[in-house]
């Protein structure tokens, strides 16, 4: 398949996930819930967890109609943690708009995401199989990890001896384990073998951590009009991502002197916010000197390579072909 | 059986829920998180609902074993929803502890209620039997109503027209069918016929109604000292109850000036909460000389009859008798 090939088939898949999705909106009374429902559902995205979904399920043999509702199931509970993260985060914006409680409150955001949770498992419901347990079990024990996850980035907030190791801990939890869970629930409705499933566990732990990890480095090295929100917004936060953590644990003298300071100062330090550009330029120079955005890629690299070998357990086909693709892509991408 | 011999065997279905609760706690890291879990699942109660599953699972000639990890699911579920209501209330206290958001803060209480629902759904996957997927289908719509009811609770409370007829839409979705949903799923897992089923959502839909009648009566007529908080808190919030919009259909003149007076003051007024003890003797006052009392207590008699005649369908025993008892100890609680 050529690369135009793979993404007409990708945006298939969304289209079809986009059609899901509207199938677990109400209309009508309490009507500020349903709305809030639907604000958060239309906003768009890429659908990468559904798609992982549907293609882990082909990738062992399985059709796509088996694993469209566990697609959609992935893609709201994946919404749902947006919705809550932002709460925690005070974040007042996602993709271009106001964040649900920014929208209306933190009230209807926090209901919004507790009833955007049931409707995930709705969805899930819906699947037409008979062995509902596995599905169910992969699905709550997800829901459980990424909670911890968050609770772990929570508490490195408040910490200054995070260290990397921990970093690691973290986001297998609040990330990877999601795309974990995508891969396992299509490789289960796809009836895969005992060791295609550990393939495709394998393969989404360590597409999910390349995944972080690039996202981390975008924040830092990426156009800001393709990455469509504004640059250094993890420095300007002081978020513990691997670049702030391994700088912290590299730099000595000035270097170390600049981090530590900009890590001791209050949340929403006026001459922080107004010498936005400089810290983040500075920062972005240490991270440079130090070789940790060279580190940074070149783990990006070593997982995204080991995610490619864990395909080769799979029997060849367009699942396996679409995977491949998807995680060079995500390798390699600018937003 | 005697009343005593009830009693007894209700504190002994107790102490299993309570055992079977503290199965879904962990320790260590993430340290804040799991602490939190454990406050409230500690903090005791009467684990009604846990019951109401056992009870419905024997009344239909089901084991206890059957459903002792559903008793648990669907009163960890109800913890949730006290953990998120309480931070959309601002509630301080709740059992005459500090409320989780007062306890650690904001965010931990919303992850809290987060990761207590994944434990509610892990607790049901524990429940040995083949098909999962009615008892799924059954949590999963009591999580999305209780949402819903929510919703409108919140809604009511920026409204000020606001009928008894939709004040009952909203507690049989936030308070009634958590029970319903309890008494459900015991006759699922206890094999009940169609018949039987029907009952049990007929008894536990009845029970519900008078459940919150009760608790709307008891804010306003208990002995404080009985119920354990103090009387009046839903006067002074100016909680949509059954009594108050009963009270304002039925109010002209002086009376209904007092109860509007009442309703535009904003939130947290000075005077309100100095005038405490007179605004609540006030407004109990006017419940009384309009009959409202009466027709709430004459309600929940009605509802308890009701309820106690669905039980008539179900063979008898140990689970109808209990459940008899239970409905009739609760018709007339004084906490």
């Amino acid at each position: 398949m050529t690369d135009a090939e793979c993404a007409y088939r990708l945006e298939e898949l969304r289209r079809m996930i986009e059609q899901r999705l509207r199938r677990s909106l109400r209309r009508g009374s309490p009507h500020q819930l349903n709305e809030a429902c639907r604000y958060v559902l239309d906003g768009g995205g890429k659908r990468l967890r559904a798609a992982l979904v549907i293609l882990a399920c082909r990738a062992v043999g399985g059709r796509t109609a088996q694993a469209l509702d566990a697609g959609a199931a992935v893609e709201i509970m994946h919404n749902f943690t947006l919705v809550h993260d932002d709460i925690m985060d005070s974040a007042p914006s996602r993709r271009g708009r106001p964040t649900v409680h920014i929208h209306w409150d933190l009230n209807g955001a926090l209901l919004t995401g507790d009833v955007l949770l049931g409707a995930a498992y709705e969805a899930l419901l819906r699947t037409p199989r008979r062995d509902m347990r596995p599905l169910l079990e992969l699905f709550t024990a997800g829901l459980i990890e990424v909670c911890r996850g968050q609770a772990l980035d929570l508490e490195f907030e408040r910490r200054s001896d995070v260290t990397v190791r921990e970093y690691f801990v973290m986001i297998e939890k609040k990330t990877a384990h999601l795309i974990t869970m995508a891969t396992e629930l299509g490789g289960t409705l796809g009836r895969g073998t005992a060791r295609q499933l550990r393939a495709l566990k394998t393969f989404g732990h360590h597409l999910g951590r390349a995944f972080q990890l690039q996202d981390d480095l975008l924040d830092v090295v990426a156009d800001q009009a393709e990455l469509g929100k504004s640059i250094g917004g993890d420095i300007i936060e002081r978020k513990r991502t691997y670049l702030l953590l391994t700088a912290l644990q590299r730099t000595r003298g000035q270097d170390r002197r600049t981090l530590t300071r900009l890590l001791r100062l209050p949340p929403g330090d006026r001459a922080l916010r107004a010498g936005r550009r400089e810290t983040i330029a500075e920062v972005r120079s240490i991270f440079r000197r130090h070789g940790v955005l060279a580190d940074a890629e070149r783990l990006v690299r070593r997982d995204t390579a080991r995610a490619l070998e864990a395909l080769e357990e799979l029997p060849p086909g367009e699942g396996r072909t679409m995977l491949r693709w998807l995680a060079e892509r995500l390798g390699s991408r600018a937003s």
